[in-house]
């Protein structure tokens, strides 16, 4: 089978077997300004380099998972806004299926993830898990009973616009306090800058190598393994909150598993243990005790081996 | 099919055809000062006066649904703990099968209420459908993909322990800012007493008799109704901070329907539209047009009739 993880910045694409094994991988720039066609075309080359990757014969492949950076039709794969992508009302189910000849089956990036970190990573086993991946924004994804859950309108798992700080920034989506508005690399990077407009926050400064514009939350987590006692504050006010969503969900789903991923969340693991702490005191204890609480294990392929998991699913009982 | 609603306070039982017409209902206090032996008594005498009401023949029934108080293993209806009753370890699902030589199916109250009002009632419909009462404390149930989600320990629906204040008053859970410790009965009753011995509040004093013992959340929706800037404080505020924990349901699940319910939601209607408010200003627009909310349409029968939906399902095809 495969999967395709189409990013804003890259499309990930990987040829897999029936149980998981990855076969081949190839990862191109997305290059979304050049064109709708473009990155299409761009698609189409990845799974033909993954198949010649592996040395596997053009027919071998029964059906292709993909995943998109936006909401997307589970049912026929249109795209009604992907924002990383400049997209707007794409049919590229429909296209991908004509240009690939094969079935594709889709669905939004944070799902697959969920997916794949539950079919192949950290959440095997977790019938009921949650996903939450930390990166310039925060996103999610809900695995109840097995599946992935997708609500009313395919929009379930937004774990970002949940509230946590009533009075909080404002958000990008318009409201204050989301957790996407204090836990996100943005939200970090946002809070550090305006320390360095203050004067303050000289430490972070320096882990940007002394450019303004180069504050992230990367630059904040640097500064923070270096001990500067701000971006460490920073670090664990983002934890916290981070938390306190992660209680509220415990509370609330009961899962087995919630599974934490991400770009930030890798890079800074400085926030973890503040995360766990509330978590800790803010959670029913017998839902606590029936949790644990892991770091994604797929890294950045968790979007694509969902992308697979996907395939296998809808495609079966048809081997790859 | 009988549904027993086992209350802290009284036993509402309730006989039902398989369309859900209700044939007869008995309600009775439990009684629970008395001791175990008489609660049972209890609810065998309600099932018994249920099927006279009605004047159905004893063998006309097939199965009994029962919705507990507390946390219950719904596969053999074993309470662990149910505080309000005062039990801790009783196999009462054996017992009631022996006493009344009939299947008996359990739940805990939330989860049927949740049912009840997703099968009979305001959720008709709803796939995805989140079930809050608002009474002395703050419960909830959700019905996802249009049956109970129980999570990994039966534990799932907690919506009155998700922070929506971080540096809130403390919870009887012993956190600080849940919903419960926010915008239940018991909180606001707290909250107009605190202003009553500041001195202030002299509007709710008057509406609880001039009793300060009886302050209570009825007494601060009648004040509230009167006109009095205190009360209506108490009740835009509590009705706030459950708009941030019903928008943050409507972003995490994207759920069709959200139904509000118990005791002081019923008494206490002024909070309907501040709560309002705050959901249409913190949702996802997306998710907000997908998702009716509304009252619950069962009044105090919600428990009863998620009993006999559950009877329903877990004894079908049987017919009663």
């Amino acid at each position: 089978m495969v999967g395709v993880d189409l990013g804003g910045t890259k499309i990930l694409t990987v040829l897999a077997g029936m149980e998981g094994d990855v076969l081949a991988r190839v990862k191109v720039p997305t290059g979304a300004e050049l064109g709708q066609e473009h990155v299409i075309d761009k698609i189409v080359e990845t799974v033909q380099a993954a198949l010649l990757e592996a040395g596997a014969p053009a027919g071998s492949v029964k059906a292709v998972g993909m995943g998109v950076p936006g909401p997307v039709d589970a049912d026929n794969g249109f795209i009604h806004f992907a924002p990383n992508l400049g997209w707007r009302d794409v049919p590229l189910g429909e296209i991908m299926r004509r240009r690939l000849d094969l079935p594709v089956y889709m669905d939004n990036d944070a799902n697959l993830a969920a997916l794949g970190e539950h079919r192949y990573g950290a959440g095997r086993g977790a019938a009921d898990m949650v996903y939450i991946t930390v990166s310039t924004g925060v996103g999610g994804g809900l695995i109840l009973g097995g599946r992935v859950y997708r609500g009313a309108g395919g929009g379930a798992g937004e774990i970002g616009h949940v509230t946590v700080a009533e009075d909080g920034p404002v958000c990008r989506c318009g409201n204050r306090g989301c957790l996407e508005a204090v836990a996100s690399g943005t939200a970090m990077a946002r809070r550090a800058a305006a320390l360095v407009d203050e004067g303050r926050g000289a430490g972070i400064l320096a882990a940007a190598g002394g450019d303004k514009n180069k504050i992230s939350a990367r630059a904040v987590a640097r500064a923070a393994r270096a001990g500067d006692a701000a971006a460490l504050a920073i670090l664990r006010d983002a934890g916290r909150y981070l938390g306190i969503a992660v209680a509220g969900l415990v509370n609330l789903l009961n899962p087995a598993a919630v599974v934490l991923g991400g770009g930030v969340m890798e890079s800074a693991g400085l926030f973890w243990e503040p995360m766990l702490e509330r978590v800790q005191r803010r959670s029913l204890p017998s839902s606590l005790e029936a949790v644990r609480i892991v770091r994604a294990a797929l890294g950045g392929e968790s979007g694509a081996m969902g992308a697979v998991a996907l395939a296998i699913e809808r495609a079966s009982p048809v081997k790859a």
